[in-house]
This record gives structure tokens, sequence and C-alpha cells, in this order.
């Protein structure tokens, strides 16, 4: 029997996406259900609770329920509720509790108690069997298949199709929002083999880097912590995400020729800043990865790993961030490591 | 005429914290007269907005009024209703808007087009001239006095001092705030001759070090969020803030003997995170710094700068910071920058 080569499973994992983007869109009745009992508790307010990649699909879901439904969302703290026992008004409140495994122990403690308070409590899962589905009022599946990996990506990658789906529906708009998923998952299809080829020079070249940014903003800052973190736990890079703003706020001070930055450009309302903070990045000598749809705006890119553009802005994200996944698994295997089972992680955190 | 020396500006502002925050103090009726019309829109929502420094504070804001009030506040996007327009409820809201200066351009464009929407909108300013109070319904000085170094310090420590104010203010608890905050700053007082001798020793250990992760959660997270940022703006140092949980979902992978962690560990219901959290990083190999009044807690660090015990667990972050503060200035020094005057950096930030 031949053992899987390093990384297999992170790398077959990415390429699937497109299908489990399509797995996701066959629980389209579910996501418009649930979208119907929110709507029925006029909520002011849509709390959204993960650790990790389910903590960055967060991200995306505030712009996601902001720009598509004008509805406000939040990353709430976690420890806010769970360890200090703060006592905010949860009525007429949405929770929605993301958690790949449905394990994480203070996202099952924080919705547990969210619903005894009166929110209305929805669990995102890919384990509808999990204790997180268990303790919420509603359970909506991820539907991404097994994922071995430790490091996550088509769970990430669904988890935003999730939320988007489900704000559409609450918007009235869940087919324009599926059919652009559809889209984009044949977009993703299509454009795979000419990224996991792009990637390849630029993980040579990267190497022997301790250190980057990944730069980001509005809709695309998700994609910007995701990259980041893949690049943390599969490559041992100290990467850390910032919008496009932070950078200038002191950030930019670090950088020289040796510290490199990633910046995520995207066709929408944020681009002038993207474009802004490379001009920064530029003039402190530092290397320039350029990725995302309008990724041939940023002048002086030393690498641009364009992706196509999808039918709605808002949509951009599920096809952002696959560049930065796929060279997360090629600079792994440059540095030798095995991007499938980073040390000291498990599948499942059960880190308070 | 001779010239100050480099850093100079940056150090004597740390230790006149205590006397800022005595200033502060003096404006604590005008605190509690905002308090007063804030809780006359019987308001659900808290929207706190800033970049940077004034950002890490708002990180700290969530857990003062969460905790203090039982307020909902969140660092709101700034990008969700300036670039996008997200068309989000306002009426009722609450927003803060921080910035030293009062002339960082899109927290200024974000309070006025709040404002025109029906928001309450409160300028927590250094500046009570700036174009951030001339947009703002209402301003609260921070009376932190003139602010030289490029590097915020004095004016951070009052932001948070002024939202624990305005959070105990509407809590009807304004004087049991102002008299910890006074007591706080006499113990800020006696402590930073001691600090400032203790974080030498250190900066000379870490003279070559090029990332560094800074742990810190719940109320302790703007903490973490703010050293870190001292450390890359005035010393070139890759640091990334990370609560206790984030790093057990990821970034642990990364760490190895040459990378160290900082660990802010302050006697509160978040303890054992941070208790936890070092454990792990101990396991890894990495060097640890334990700060805070409980870095007695952290076991096997190398590096320990406790600080005294407030009299409310919520005042602690007014003490944690501090060392972290002195410490970037002392590893500037070790490494020959001048922390007045990071590379690239400007005291009012005109980003986009």
């Amino acid at each position: 029997m031949r053992l899987p080569a390093p990384g297999a499973s992170f790398l077959a994992e990415i390429r699937e996406q497109p299908h489990a983007l399509r797995r996701l869109l066959e629980h389209r009745g579910e996501y418009e259900e649930v979208a119907g009992e929110a709507l029925a508790r006029r909520p002011h307010l849509v709390r959204l609770v993960g650790h990790g990649s389910s903590d960055n699909a967060a991200s995306y879901g505030v712009y996601a329920f902001g720009i598509q439904a004008g509805w406000t969302a939040l990353r709430d703290s976690i420890s806010l509720s769970v360890y200090y026992g703060a006592d905010v008004d949860l009525e007429r409140a949405i929770v929605v509790g993301l958690s790949q495994s449905g394990r994480t122990p203070d996202v099952v403690a924080y919705v547990a108690r969210a619903r005894e308070h009166g929110a209305f409590t929805i669990a995102v899962t890919n384990e509808p069997g999990s204790e997180l589905a268990a303790v919420a009022d509603v359970t909506l599946p991820l539907a991404a298949g097994s994922e071995n990996a430790v490091a996550a990506t088509k769970t990430y990658m669904n988890q935003i199709a999730a939320l988007l789906l489900l704000a559409g529906a609450v918007s009235g708009e869940a087919t324009a929002i599926a059919t652009g998923i559809e889209r984009a998952a044949d977009l993703m299809e299509g454009a795979l083999p000419r990224i996991e080829h792009a990637v390849d020079a630029v993980a040579t070249a990267f190497a022997y880097v301790g250190r980057m940014y990944v730069i980001g903003r509005g809709i695309e800052f998700a994609t910007a912590r995701e990259i980041a973190l893949k690049l943390t736990e599969t490559c041992r890079v100290a990467a850390e995400p910032l919008t496009s703003t932070d950078l200038a706020h002191g950030p930019i001070a670090a950088l020289d020729p040796l510290f490199p930055v990633w910046t995520i450009a995207s066709r929408d309302e944020a681009l002038p800043t993207a474009v802004e903070a490379a001009r920064r990045v530029r003039a402190t000598g530092a290397t320039l990865v350029a990725s995302g749809n309008a990724a041939s705006e940023i002048e002086g890119a030393a690498y641009s790993l364009p992706v196509p553009e999808p039918p709605l802005p808002l949509l951009a994200p599920l096809l952002s961030v696959v560049p930065g996944q796929l060279f997360a698994g090629a600079l792994a295997h440059a540095r030798g490591l095995d991007s499938d089972h980073p040390e000291g992680l498990t599948k499942v955190t059960l880190a308070q």
C-alpha cells in the first residue's frame, strides 16, 4: 500500500471546491426556510461566532449581511458572554454559530447561552449531528463533504457561500445569489489548473520567507485573513492579515525588501484603497504579489495571480481565496512541510 | 542647542501617562453629560470607529460597554458604510469616533454619514477643534496633552480610560470608575521606574527578533493589539496580536524557539485561557514573556513583567499596556531605531 504524498488531501480538497459549492446549493431550500424564520423575528443584529477559518468566514458575513440585506452583523466576542457573562440584550438577535466540526467548545457554549437568553440560533456546520447542531434552534449543513487535511479549505469556501446564501434569502434574492454561486463554481473549475501552475514560481521564490503581510479591505478582508492563516499553519510563515488602512497606520514601518506583501485586489468600491496600499508598499522596496480579479490594477507587482470576475462583486471572495490556498500548498511543498498535518494542530481544536 | 535623543518624546510621553489620566478626569462632568444624552436615545448598539491605536482602543470599548453597561458595542466596519454605502439602520445607534488628531479621513466621513442617518455621534479626540469634532453631535476631549512621538502612547491610554468613563457614566457608576482610574494612575506612577528598569534585559535578549506573537484575551486583547502595534511601528518587528484561542486555531504551528511570544495575563475570568495558551506555547520551545497583573501565573516564562493590580478588573488594561510600551522603546533603542520617528509614518495618517 502506498502512503499518500504529503499535502495530498489539502490539494485534493482545494480542487474539490467547485463540487463542494454545488453540493451546498442542493440545500438552498433549507437556507430559505431558515431565512424566513429569521425574518419573522425582525432582528436588529446578526451575531456571528467562530474561531480560526470560521471566524474568517464571519468577517465575510459582516459584508454579506450588510451589503446584501442591510443588516448589521458583527463578529461577536465569545469571551464577553461565555467568560465575563456580560448581560447584553439578546432578544431579536440572530446568532450564527460557525464550526466545521460542530465541536468547538466555546462556540457551543456561546450558542447554548444565547438560545437560553432568547436569541434565534443557527448552527452552520459540516457535521449536522454535532453538539453545535444539538444546542442551536436550527442547523444549516455546509455539505462540503468530509475534510481530511487539518487546514480548512472547502469548509471555509462553503461557509462564505452559506453566509451569502442566507443573506440573499433574507433579502428575497436567493435565486440571483444561488445562480451566482453556481457560476462562480464553474469559473473556479475552469481557472484552477492555470492558478495551480502559476503559484509554483511564486512558491520557489518565497521558499525562505519568514514573515509576510496579506492585505485586503472590505469584502476581501476575510480573504486576507484566510490566506494569512493558511500560510501560517501550513508553511510556518508569520503572515499577518491587515486592511489596506491598517497597513498605513503603523505596520508599513516594518517593511523592507525581504518582507513581502500579498495584496488582494477585486473590482469593487474598496479597490482604490488596495491600489493606494500597494503604492505605499512599493515605496518600501518590499516584493508585491497581486491577486484577485483586479490584480492587473496593482502596478509594480513582482507576481500577479488573477482570478475570473464573478457575476456579482459580492461573490469575488469565493474566487480570490483560491490562489492563496494553492500558494500555501505549493510553499509548504517547497519548504518540505506536510500541509495535511501541520505541527501541533489537530482537526478539531478543543482549546477554550 | 542640543538635539533631543532618539526616542526621547516616546519615553517622555509614556512616563507622562499618569498625569494624562488625571487631566482626563477633570472632564468627568462632560462625560457624564454626554452619557445622559446617549441614555436618552435608548440605544441598542454602540458603533466604535477608528484606525491604528484608536481601533485598538475600540477593542477595549467592546468590553467596557459590554461588561460595565450591558450594551453591545462593536468595532464597526468603516468601509461597509463609507465605501459600499450599506444601508443599515442607524437610528438609536450611538457612534463613537476615535481619532487622536481628529483628522483621519474615513473616520470623519463615517461619523458625518452616521449623523445624517440619525445616529447620535460622539467625537473622542485630543483635538477638540478638529474636523472630527466639527462633524459630530458632541465632542469629548482626551485631554492627553500634545503628543509628539509618531507612535501613540498617552492618547491610547486616555482613549481606553475615556471609553470606560463613558461606559461607567451610562451605567450610573461614574464615581466608582473615576476613583478607579485615579487609583490606577497612582499605581502606574509608582510602578513606572521598576518596569522601565525591567524591560532593558528583555530588550537586549530580543535585539535580533524578527517576528513575535502578542497574546491577550477578553479585555486584554486590546492590550495585545496595542503592544504588537508599538513593536511593529517602532521596532520593525512583525508582531501579530492574537487571542489565546486564535493561537490554538492555527498560528501555534508556526512557533519555534526563535519565535517569541508575549502573553498578557490579568486576574479575571479569561485568565485560564491565557494560562492554557502559555502552556501550548511552552510545548513548542518558544521563548515566553509574561506581563500583566497575573504574570506570576504563567509558568515557565523566561521573562516576567508584572504590573500592579487595580481596584477593578476592568481597569487592568491601563496598567497592562505599560510594559509593552516601555519594551518597544527599549527595543527600538537596542536596535538603533528612533521610536519618535518610525520609517514611513507621519503623526497624522491621511490614508483612505
